[in-house]
């Protein structure tokens, strides 16, 4: 990053960078990132995260219009290597989809109760309250 | 959505709510979603936007700290049928991941050369140029 290696830039300000991913799942594929090194979501700064957002945002709308094929557009991040994070520096992944292009997901879907998703629900907001901002 | 059906809400705000998934992914799936009916991104201001990836942003959080199993997280977010958008109003999926959950991606990936990456980059970069803010 910073222009050490080389990159297909789409968009560069101050605080966020966008460029083709070299092992793009599909042509389009973009990774959205923080110039500043944070690893994950939790040392990101709330603003400079928003702006990531943007980007990813507007690259999304910019897609579509590109002529690059596109029908629709996921946008994923992971935090964490249990969440499929292999480089440690955050990005948001913005990818162009269209049918049959052999994306997908692998779910096992639950079914929880109206009283499972209430405990659930509790321990987070209670999480929330002690965050620090 | 807007209290007419029941929700485990998690946050609320002027803009933003946060509430179970009720067909989770794992247990403290969760749906940010904004309080104004915007079918995609394409019709979505870019500030609201940017405050529902704020929500997001610190659920993310909150979730690995509340109890619920969660090792790391993903973002994700659908725009369009062809992304697998199945409810037309801007929702972003906040999932919290532990090893072995089951949930993982099913893609082709490409091998693109340089010229390959550059020609679809100027593209993209050509189409956002043209987008109107």
């Amino acid at each position: 990053m910073a222009g050490r290696l080389p990159s297909s830039q789409v968009h560069a300000d101050d605080d966020v960078v966008a460029f083709m991913d070299i092992r793009p799942a599909n042509v389009g594929h973009l990774l959205v990132v923080p110039r500043v090194h944070k690893a994950g979501l939790e040392a990101l700064d709330e603003q400079l995260g928003a702006k990531v957002f943007a980007v990813a945002h507007r690259l999304a709308r910019a897609l579509r219009a590109s002529g690059v094929r596109c029908d629709g557009v996921n946008m994923l991040l992971a935090d964490g290597a249990a969440a499929g994070q292999e480089v440690f520096h955050v990005h948001m992944h913005v990818l162009p989809r269209f049918a049959g292009d052999g994306f997908g997901l692998n779910v096992r879907w639950l079914s929880p109760d109206r009283a499972e998703l209430d405990t659930a629900a509790a321990l987070i907001r209670a999480s929330l309250d002690r965050l620090p901002m």
